[in-house]
């Protein structure tokens, strides 16, 4: 009856998605990840998770599993009280909150929802890929700007915006400070980009993920109203990361739009709601002491590198739970480091898990762990960089 | 510089989404939604969730939060020890099953991964709008076909298929047992379906989140390996709604093509997988008595309503956790019978929620709740019809 044009048992793929190479030994990356799971000795340095809350954040899940809460279906748009409080945190008001599965599941609706098949997307490498092969699927093209140089302070400045768009640019990601890099954006910064955005009919996306750990940190929507998209986690901040939870946060039209191509209409995780409250209620409580351990571990890990030859910080201190270790001076490739320091017990990242251009040139870690684990780390890493170096 | 042919701070849509009229005296469902959350007398039989588990399921979950569990990410596709558990309660192997947040992302990826713009898709009507309009989303037509006829027995039939299907007709959605009339589907009935599958080169949506309601169940993807895509949601058998967990169950070459378009990259909330793990474990342990109390629930609702003039049930008993009542021969609106049933704490659906033209003639209402919650159901709904009856 119907024209063989394709094969119902052998679908094409519709979208280009970036594959990435399995750790070594390892079939697929999903059975890395189980293993890891699986060693409960692992430090945790690989996935910019935070493993620093006390029970706050769970007691209140708990509470709401026990009343069963979880039977029901969550609020098709979440509780009010919740995005109230995510306006809260940010200190933005006359917004509107779209909670999502987590804030990946926010990035692909804003770029399926705004984007057109023309466009590009100006995002930064090093960076953070899902964000691009959304871009990819969308629009024609996630236009990476090289970035891990430090007369640009490791980061995509307004000049470098400038120099890569054209006229079919519609959209900037500003992942703000910078995962893997930890550079962050000041408020001078944060108006030009304004001013580039509303000269251009930009969109902004403002990804602030990482916000609180920055010693200073400033909302685009303030400067670029109308045009700014804010991109909201609880994984990182909150240590909510296996909860997906997350969130964008626009101006109303803006939000209708995305709303229209929702895909999770039956709402967010009710129990990851719960925990959600609980973290923004408690924040004042444990926000002081989580950032002191941040800064004090990074301190830690800047005072082992310094003296090591071949290595350095590219930037110190990171304005995010982590930061990246340039191995190329002591000629390591990152994966082999890698490699290694699973073997010690120690998961952290190579560089082409964040970068196409940069990857073989450094490691990530996350140090949003206990200053006890951090302090195991470097011990080991000295030893691992003399026992790896070809410089 | 750009041509103003969009304006950026007033995107427009991309999609049609239905509008649902929020319930009466409010301004949107979910303010409605969060009214029934904070009442604790409301007996749920609104939303086809399960309210029959013991504490397996809960304790499961607590004991992953106390871990701590939750402050990595999940791994990206999920345990393996779930998706094998997924394969042997549907008694299917050699296939693959993607993890997602809800059957609905499920529903969502299989659509815009399979389907083209020139495509129509066969629903019917009653059924569940969602399926339809991410349908709409990606194909030419949600093509829905009227079912609410005693002569077809209340279902989606093979002929009625033949009648409304043509060249570009490329999946058909079976829900089974079908949301909101629980008809379900035979072993015949499903073989030839998937006769005219493989004929026509056609997708086969199997939906059997209700499948354990059911009296008898049979897999279509034996009947059509290779064009059939199942279904499967722990939000109904294992009254886990609120945790956002389901998947899709089909062959290699299929889920491939759906995992490349795949939203959420870092995995399925970690919590509701430890939860699903325990329900599938637990299963053989609460399923007869579950099942017995559903089958004893729908008789007394039976019972109840045979006596009352104008008002019957379509099918009996209904494979699935619902069922719907006709109330036309008593000339109710079921609005007016679902507004007025809220004041007495009974929590129902009239049938615009899962019917363009059929919707003012049924409520729907869940029976996976305690008998006794039953029992105030039925000595409730006879008054209310007795209230409301204009014929």
């Amino acid at each position: 009856m119907r024209e063989k044009d394709f094969d119902i048992k052998n679908p094409r793929k519709k979208f280009q998605k970036t594959e990435r190479v399995p750790p070594e030994g390892y079939e697929c990356a999903n059975d890395f990840f189980e293993d890891m799971y699986m060693d409960e000795d692992m430090i945790w340095m690989g996935q910019n998770t935070n493993h620093l809350h006390d029970d706050t954040i769970a007691d209140a899940m708990i509470e709401a599993i026990k009343e069963k809460n979880y039977c029901k279906y969550p609020a098709p748009e979440g509780f009010s009280e919740l995005k109230q409080l995510i306006l809260d945190d940010l200190g933005l008001k006359d917004l509107e909150v779209l909670l999502t599965s987590g804030a990946t599941e926010s990035l692909y609706l804003v770029m399926q929802a705004l984007l057109e098949p023309e466009d590009n997307v100006i995002l930064s490498d090093p960076g953070y890929f899902i964000i691009g092969d959304f871009a990819s699927r969308f629009a024609d093209e996630a236009r990476y700007v090289p970035i891990y140089y430090e007369e640009n302070d490791y980061k995509l400045t307004p000049e470098l915006l400038r120099q890569n768009m054209d006229e079919n640019t519609r959209m900037v990601i500003l992942i703000d400070p910078l995962n893997p890099l930890g550079s962050g954006y000041n408020e001078d910064e944060l108006k030009e980009f304004a001013e580039i955005a509303k000269e251009n009919d930009l969109y902004l996306l403002h990804d602030v993920t990482y916000k609180d750990f920055a010693q200073e940190h400033f909302n685009m929507e303030d400067y670029a109203p109308g045009q700014t998209l804010t991109i909201y986690s609880f994984s990182k901040i909150f240590g909510m990361a296996g909860l997906r939870i997350g969130g964008v946060i626009s101006s109303k039209p803006i939000i209708d739009s995305i709303k229209n191509a929702v895909v999770n209409d039956l709402g967010v995780n009710i129990i990851s709601q719960y925990g959600a409250i609980a973290g923004l209620k408690s924040k004042p409580k444990w926000f002081d002491s989580m950032r002191e351990t941040c800064f004090e571990n990074q301190r830690l890990i800047k005072e082992m590198i310094d003296p090591i030859e071949g290595v350095f910080l590219p930037v110190y201190p990171s304005q995010a739970n982590m930061m990246v270790i340039d191995l190329s001076g002591a000629g390591i490739d990152p994966k082999v480091m890698s490699n290694y320091l699973v073997e010690k017990k120690l998961f952290t990242r190579e560089g082409e898990y964040t970068s196409e251009d940069f990857g073989d040139r450094y490691l990530r870690i996350s140090f949003s762990i206990p200053t006890e684990e951090i302090k195991v780390f470097c011990e080991e890493f000295p030893k691992a960089v003399e026992a790896l170096r070809t410089k």
